[in-house]
């Protein structure tokens, strides 16, 4: 079943440029997915969103199954058309905001109970009934039921946990309801542990996915740790399906990932920081909110060609962050969300280029805590 | 002295049709001005805010002057450039804010001393420092500083506060330095007393203004009383001028204010109402909060062509407003100001073709609290 095409064009080192072709259009692989949330990109229009460069959006299922439903959202003809979204959607299972954001829940074979964070009232989700509900908001690209195994775990619980994961793995395969252009990715999990993502890994390419993603990182385990994880796992999965390393990252982070093997990457880093002051550039994190922006008319980054940068300065964004104006949240979240983008659009011409190593040398060497010396005294 | 060149194209009955020319380009009038309290239309792009069809914004001085301050606007090269504003900016004196938003004024001849809403620190306003402020920040259009006389207040104290507003008018005309494309606009006073009203008329036609505002209205009057005083005074003003209604109003306060002779209208209503979930339609107010529009495919108003009812089904915006996500407010915010645009365009319309009593009647007999009849079944 290749319900996907996804075409591998090059491959230098384990580095890989790719195009996934979807039933809302081709996504070019490395891709950075922003996140939105509850059918939104937060502070975003669509149309901001597009022209930051994105291809692909993230949606949450555990968001959108509580409010406004999946069957309204079906009734309206699926997420695209009730956000206005015209590209390709990834949706998440579930699973993994049930466990960082509800209470009460209770996980078992044949699922988990939750109660919803919004009003309290309980839910069932079983890997039939994510892959359903993905199915009504007529994601592109569906995930399989899994738990994210809390990290530290020892060896046994995470075995255990992993082992379910990938029981519900083959029941989410069964649920799914292949369909041109739409494609099931399976999840890779097993903690910290090689030999159990080893195993894990095995496990999903028995059932056959139309990608894999490794979940289960960026939990705290530290950045040399996850990588490590990465490149151990990459060299595992099939090299003709795409990879989608969930919830990473920096852009550090990123391009390590890039370098191991991986093709797909979600995080509300960009969004989220965006909406807390937080600007990511060529040298590194920019706190917009501090003061020595205050009187500074240079753009965030004056290299930089997002709608931000040409149009607006430092000291504005700072005065419109210290006085709480939501403009601040789109101005910031539009640049990050570009800056992704731009750096993933880099990535993907040095491996075209075969200089993707000597990029991340200059990358790291670049980077000197978000400030742009050579214009300092401007 | 004519800084502000005027263009009155046409007069139906009290209602004009014109055009005034400012440094930063014309304004049709009867004009709307959205209100960017602190250099931003709260929720809004600039490009998005002139997408609206709006010519003309305002600024708040005070808001401005507290943060991020004059000085450094100036530096920037004034608010246009600050803010990304090509078109005209009107500023007001500030007068108005300090009374409604700051603590512990006192009030001389000299001017008023103010603690800063923001951190408390003490601050004084004179008609010169207003003047050279608004200088600084490079409106298009600065106001005369006024005190807007409290409501209800006996005619005593307001003679008293009206005389001192006089006083203060030629204090600003002296202060203000005449430029090419910039104006100067005095501030009728006097309450609810036309004998008041008349008599700040004729010392502000004796100073000689730019154009002529009418002050201290929709201070809860009610629209009766302030559509007579509004009658009453625009008889009284140079008919070569425009004129100006500060802070008003409801769609219908604006037809009626045009059909009395008001060319320019400011007010934060469709700003505001959009963030807090209330949209502007030819049928009325909507309040998009209400579980009515849970289920409704339609746009807010489905015969509207902005941004949001051209893309955007009432539910999704539903979804937004209750889910807190800041695109219901950008949503909403564009609607309102484009609903509002598009009635200025249709009473120039109706001026032209010498149809506006017809216009106001039909307008009044469409409204229908915020719903669509022909439409609801669906």
């Amino acid at each position: 079943m290749k319900n996907l095409k996804f075409d591998l064009k090059k491959t230098t080192g384990k580095a890989r440029l790719g195009v996934l072709h979807t039933a809302h259009g081709k996504i070019n692989t490395p891709a950075f997915m922003p996140v939105g949330t509850a059918g939104t990109i937060k502070a975003m229009t669509p149309d901001a969103v597009a022209n930051t460069g994105a291809e692909i959006i993230l949606g949450n299922t555990y968001h959108l199954m509580l409010r406004p439903g999946p069957n309204l959202i079906e009734k309206f003809g699926g997420l695209h058309k009730f956000m206005n979204w015209k590209g390709p959607i990834l949706t998440d299972s579930g699973g993994f905001q049930i466990l960082s954001l509800s209470s009460l829940r209770k996980l078992s074979e044949k699922g988990v109970v939750f109660q919803s964070h919004i009003d309290g009232s309980s839910h069932e989700l079983t890997p039939e009934s994510s892959i359903e509900i993905q199915y009504k908001l007529g994601a592109d690209i569906t995930m399989v039921l899994d738990e994210c195994t809390p990290f530290p775990s020892n060896i046994e619980k995470t075995r255990t946990s992993m082992e379910r994961s990938m029981r519900w793995a083959i029941r989410s395969k069964d649920a799914f309801i292949p369909r041109e252009g739409h494609g099931l990715f399976g999840i890779v999990q097993g903690g910290m542990y090689p030999e159990l993502r080893f195993e894990s890994a095995e496990s999903l390419k028995d059932i056959g996915f139309d990608g894999y993603a490794i979940g289960g990182l960026a939990v705290g385990e530290g950045q040399d740790m996850m990588l490590k994880i990465v490149d151990n796992i990459t060299q595992e999965l099939p090299s003709d399906r795409p990879r989608y390393l969930m919830g990473v990252g920096k852009p550090k982070d990123l391009i390590g990932a890039v370098l191991r093997g991986v093709d797909m990457f979600d995080c509300v880093l960009p969004t989220r920081s965006g909406r807390t002051g937080q600007a990511f550039s060529r040298k590194g994190e920019i706190n917009m909110r501090n003061s020595r922006h205050k009187n500074d008319t240079r753009a965030i980054d004056p290299a930089c060609n997002c709608y931000a940068c040409e149009n607006f300065s430092r000291c504005y964004i700072h005065h419109l962050i210290r006085s709480k104006e939501i403009l601040g949240s789109t101005l910031l979240t539009w640049h990050n969300l570009h800056y992704y983008q731009e750096l993933m659009h880099a990535l993907r011409k040095a491996i075209a280029s075969e200089s993707i190593e000597a990029f991340e040398t200059e990358y790291l060497t670049q980077l000197d805590g978000g400030d742009f010396p050579a214009l300092k005294d401007k």
